[in-house]
């Protein structure tokens, strides 16, 4: 399996981060071809060490080949682009393989 | 489902951290009371916006109760204590409860 991990930092303003991922960004998402499930932090993140992270989202593929046709895919590029719409405070934004240990 | 998720930042000897982290601290946490499952980056992930990190993560429970109960075991104690052994660099430690979305 391959990830796309998505930390969002703290927003100024979390009832609009709210509103607009749920109602705008997830539905996006969900669109981009490939996508094998998609999970996310229930509520903000308990902090026990480095940087705050408001929302953890994890994208699941098949493979990291799959996540790059994704990012070129017109859905991949609408969801990238809406992070302009509501992620002003910054995200890490990390692309990897899992593997089970 | 609950998680710990853990994002090493990039090591001085990235070697010496694979040994240890491999051969001591997955063995070690292994032993937590209530870890259902366990997944890490297979290697160093590509970093699409945010800062460099070097090895992702997570250690999946039930629930946060029982992440609480497992900080507080002797093993989990033990597996705390060891990351000052091998990640002098700086952890980012989170704590969820996860949601499909």
């Amino acid at each position: 399996m391959a990830r796309i991990l998505v930390l969002y930092n703290p927003p100024a303003d979390a009832a609009a981060f709210n509103k607009y991922y749920h109602e705008t960004h997830i539905p996006l998402a969900k669109r981009i071809p490939g996508l094998r499930s998609y999970e996310i932090s229930a509520t903000p993140p308990r902090l026990m060490a480095g940087n705050p992270v408001y929302l953890v989202a994890a994208l699941n593929f098949d493979s990291v080949a799959d996540i790059d046709a994704a990012f070129a895919s017109p859905e991949g590029q609408a969801t990238a682009a809406d992070l302009a719409n509501f992620a002003q405070a910054g995200v890490t934004l990390l692309v990897f393989d899992t593997e089970a240990v």
